[in-house]
């Protein structure tokens, strides 16, 4: 366990285009930044610029509805081109209200329109573009973490993260939807307490943890700071992905 | 926006007994630390230390269980004397499943066996104790709030934390039961993202995420440090207390 944790805000990327090499961005950013990845430093991009990186934009003009996304659109007052956007990336629809639909994403994340997003996409040409998730963000995060690993010749983590709005409690909180090389969940069932009896509630959501705490870095309202380095975290457990954090509906008490 | 954050795990506090003035024993573990407290300081304790300090301790033995207590106990193989202290601090019980009670905590959390602990309480004289939650957190919060800006005369907020279950997702992460001096929830609605075009989902948890920053320093398994204190965040929206991260079951569109 660790005594005490550094975050930092990088800066300095530029705005992120499909196609780029986000790992080398990422490298060049933390050398404007002065910072030096270290072993065990973990590295948490937005979901947003790795979507981006990925090319999961769609020209919300070339879609063409289905009756289904037609008549939720007209339900909601949403424009059932991204009704339509949304749904594709969905199993299911949980809930909707106006402009709004909670879905379970085809990843298995109950979130608000699948991740579908449009803010801090750049209107390019004047054309309306929405952003899904990248395909597998445990890929991703794996990817990036191979490529900044050789790069910079150390042992490093990296978590891709959203923001997502929850049952029972207001606001959204950071969550990790990618991760690797670390534990996305640490089960501590079976551990003695201070008193040597054994833990009750002990599965922590580690990499939700860490997503949580880069968010109060990373900003929302167009402050483009997508990347933070957290240094100083500990662990034991085996690595696990993010999509280790998703409950399967059989086990889950709290809906 | 801050661009780094600092968090430090806060060692040296004693066993933490009902009655204990627990400022005075956070600001002689921040004197051991060699920390000193700075204007923005958020101070982030662990729930059990709180409720320790204020008494809030069942002596399981002294508590005869309702009929509904010994119902519930035998259908889930729980002590229906634990039973009878979750359902008194409970409004209703949401879920059950073996020795676990899913209810609405009386202050309008959703959360297992309502707070009620045994882990980490010391069985002192062979006495089986349980320990609830504070009273009222927030008050909690700010009365850590008061002492501690006096004593070091500079401007901190409290966090008063616990590890919460998770609808939809695995493992626990920390939240703010309990917070004084700084915004629970950060509303960026209307607020434009890099683009200029307003946000959608755009009210933050910000004393959630904080709190789960702070949990990745705690430790559950026994070791013993509830208190972080984290350095570098700012804020500009109004305070506000942790009752306001509870969602109204008619909002919520996520259960």
């Amino acid at each position: 366990m660790s005594a005490s944790l550094e975050l930092y805000a990088v800066g300095g990327l530029p705005m992120v285009q499909p196609g780029d090499d986000l790992a080398r961005l990422l490298s060049d950013a933390f050398a404007v930044e002065g910072l030096v990845p270290r072993d065990g430093d973990v590295v948490v991009v937005a979901q947003k610029i790795v979507s981006k990186a990925e090319g999961r934009v769609v020209d919300v003009a070339t879609v063409t509805p289905s009756a289904e996304a037609v008549q939720i659109g007209a339900e909601i007052s949403k424009d059932p081109r991204l009704v339509e956007i949304v749904l594709g990336e969905s199993r299911r629809v949980v809930r909707t209200r106006p402009n709004l639909l909670i879905v379970e994403h085809r990843l298995g994340m109950v979130m608000a329109n699948a991740g579908v997003d449009q803010s801090n996409v750049a209107p390019e040409d004047g054309v309306h573009r929405a952003l899904l998730l990248p395909v597998d963000p445990d890929a991703s995060a794996e990817r990036l973490r191979a490529a900044l690993s050789e790069t910079f010749g150390v042992r490093l983590a990296v978590i891709v993260s959203d923001s997502f709005g929850r049952a029972w409690r207001r606001g959204t909180v950071g969550v990790a939807i990618g991760s690797a090389g670390l534990p996305s969940l640490i089960d501590l069932r079976g551990k003695p307490d201070l008193f040597g009896r054994t833990l009750e509630v002990s599965i922590i959501g580690f990499a939700d943890e860490i997503a949580a705490a880069a968010s109060l870095l990373q900003g929302q309202a167009g402050e483009g700071r997508p990347v933070v380095l957290v240094r100083g975290l500990r662990w034991s457990a085996p690595e696990a992905p993010a999509a280790a954090l998703i409950r399967p509906a059989e086990e889950d008490l709290f809906r």
